[in-house]
C-alpha cells in the first residue's frame, strides 16, 4: 500500500558531545520518508523548501523511491533551518536557533497522483496545517497517523485537540503524554489521550524503549542498548518511518502487526542514532535490517514455564 | 535449594506525593526475604535489630518461611532508621535521616544450619560487612549476588571493588552503573564492571524496566506501566528477592533461567510499590503472582514473521 507522508524538510546544524556538524540535511519528513522507504515502495512526500536545498539531496530521495511531486520548491525562499545542541545525557537538548523560512507559510498541496494513498503520516508540524493535509484528501486515508511535540500544546492547544479528533495513531514522547493529558502516570495519560481521538498511542520513550497503546492493551518494545548513541536527531521520526512504512508494506494494521512495526520502528531509529544525521538511514542493507530485528527478539525475548 | 539473605531490618519513615507514613517496617532485607518467600521455603536471614523492634514483624517474617535464627535482637540498641522523601517523579528521593544505630557495628553472625546455604544474597550495605560474610560461609555458595549503591563507591570504594571480586551478580541502578564504570554508555559500563569480578550484571532503571548482561548476552525486562506508583521503597530489594528466590527455588543459574528470574522480580517490584512499605508484598497469592507475570508476557511478547 502507498504511503504519503507530510513535514518538514529542513537543514540542522547539531552539537552532541561527539562533535558538531555545519548545516546537513534534517527535518521530519526526510528521516520519516527514509525510514520508511525500506517497507513501501509508494512512498510520497508533500513538503517545501527552499532554493538553496541541494539538488542531490533530492536526488537521494528519488534514488530511495521516494515521489518527490508534492515537494515544493519556492526558489526565492530559504529551507527551513533548526539548530541545536544536546547535552551529555543525549535525552534532552537546547534549540540554538530556529529559521521557520519557507515553513513560515507552509500550504501543502497534494497532488492529484497522491490521492487515494492509503496511509497518511503527518509529520511534526503546525496542527492547523496537519489538518489542512486530512481536509484535502479526496477519501479518507485507511490510517492517519500524527506526531507532535509540545511547542504546540503551548501555543495551539485548540488547534492540536482539533486535529487529534480525526487521526488513527498519535506518537508523542513521555513528557509531552504528561502534559498534553495532566496526567503522571503514562497508562492513566494514555486513556486520557485516547479519549481525544486517536485510538492507538504510542508513547516513545527514547533510550528506554516505546510504548503502544490500544483500547485495553499494551505492548513495550525496548530501545536496543547501544554502544554509542552519535545524535539523536531524528530518531523520532525514523521510528515513525518505520512503524507506518512496515504497517503500508503489510497492509494490516491489527493490535499484533502494529506490535511488530513497533520494532522494525525501533530498528530504524537504533540506526538513526549510530551516526549524524541521516547519514546511516540512507544506505542500509536488507540483512542490516534483519538483523537489527533479530537482535530485538533476542534482546526481550523469554518464555515462562 | 535454600537461600540466604544478610542485610538490614529497619524502621523507615516516607513521605510520597501521595502521603506520609510514622515508622513503618523496611530494610533491605526484610523486601528481599518477603519476595524471595512466595518461591523458595528455605529462607535464612541474617540481621541485627535493636530491642525496639517489634515481635509481630518478627513473627510476619516467620508466618513467611523466613527463619530468624540469625536474626540478632540487641535489646539495649535501637533499629537502624531512615526517613526519605520521594520527589514528584518518583524516581529521585532525598534522604531526610539516616539514624545507624544497631547497624553500626553490624558482625554478621552466620548460625551453623545455616552453613551450605547455595544461594547467598547480600543486601545493600558497608561492602566490607559483605566481604565478611563470603569469609563465614565455610563452603562457597552456587551463587552469590549482591546489591550495592553510590554510597559506596562514594566512601568505600576499595572495598567495593575487593568484594565484587568474590561475587557472581551485581544489582545496581544505571546511575550506579556510569558512577562505578566512568562509562555513559550503559553496555559499555556493563563490560567495564563485569571484568570487576561479577559475571552477571543486572542494571535496574526503574520505572525503565532492567537490563541483564552476561559475557555478550543482553536481556531486557520492561516494568509493568501501573496505574499508580504509590511508594517505590522496596521495589530494588523486592525485585531482587524475586530474582533470586525464583533462581533457588529452580535450582538453575542459566542465563535462560535467569531471564525468568528478571520477570518474577519485576512482578514483584510491581507489586511492591502498590502500597506502602511491605503492606503489598505480605498477603500476595500465587493466583496474583501467576497473573501478574502473565501481564509481563502480554506487555512484552511479539514474533516476527
Amino acid at each position: 500500500m502507498s504511503l504519503l507522508t507530510v513535514g518538514s524538510v529542513a537543514f540542522d546544524a547539531l552539537e552532541t558531545p561527539f562533535g558538531k556538524t555545519d548545516k546537513i540535511i534534517g527535518g521530519a519528513a526526510t528521516y520519516i520518508t527514509l525510514a520508511a522507504s525500506y517497507f513501501t515502495k509508494q512512498n510520497n512526500l508533500v513538503a517545501v523548501v527552499g532554493g538553496d536545498f541541494p539538488k542531490e539531496m533530492i536526488g537521494l530521495l528519488e534514488e530511495h523511491g521516494v515521489s518527490t511531486e508534492g515537494l515544493e520548491v519556492k526558489q526565492d525562499g530559504k529551507t527551513f533551518f533548526w539548530s541545536g545542541k544536546y547535552h551529555a545525557d543525549m535525552n534532552t537538548r537546547d534549540t540554538l536557533e530556529t529559521q521557520l523560512n519557507v515553513m513560515a507559510d507552509f500550504d501543502p498541496v497534494i497532488p492529484k497522483s497522491y490521492q487515494g494513498t492509503e496511509f497518511l503520516m503527518l509529520g511534526n508540524t503546525v496542527p492547523a496545517t496537519q489538518k489542512l493535509v486530512i481536509e484535502r484528501m479526496a477519501q479518507r486515508p485507511k490510517l492517519i497517523m500524527l506526531d507532535t511535540m509540545n511547542l504546540w500544546m503551548n501555543i495551539a492547544l485548540e488547534d492540536l485537540h482539533a486535529v487529534l479528533k480525526l487521526v488513527d495513531v498519535l506518537t508523542i514522547n513521555d513528557e509531552e503524554a504528561r502534559q498534553l493529558s495532566g496526567e503522571y502516570s503514562l497508562r492513566k495519560a494514555a486513556v486520557k489521550i485516547m479519549g481525544m481521538g486517536p485510538k492507538t498511542l504510542i508513547i516513545k520513550k527514547g533510550e528506554h524503549g516505546a510504548l503502544l497503546f490500544q483500547e485495553d492493551r499494551i505492548f513495550f518494545a525496548p530501545a536496543l542498548p547501544l554502544e554509542e548513541v552519535f545524535d539523536p536527531t531524528g530518531a523520532g521520526d525514523s521510528f515513525a518511518g518505520g512503524f507506518i512504512g512496515y504497517l503500508a508494506s503489510t497492509d494490516d494494521i491489527s493490535f499484533e502487526n502494529m506490535k511488530r512495526a513497533i520494532i522494525y520502528g525501533s530498528a530504524m531509529a537504533s540506526f538513526c542514532v549510530e551516526k549524524f544525521g541521516t547519514e546511516r538511514l540512507v544506505n542500509l542493507t536488507e540483512a542490516e535490517i534483519k538483523d537489527r530485528v533479530q537482535q530485538f527478539v533476542n534482546l526481550s525475548s523469554f518464555e515462562i514455564r
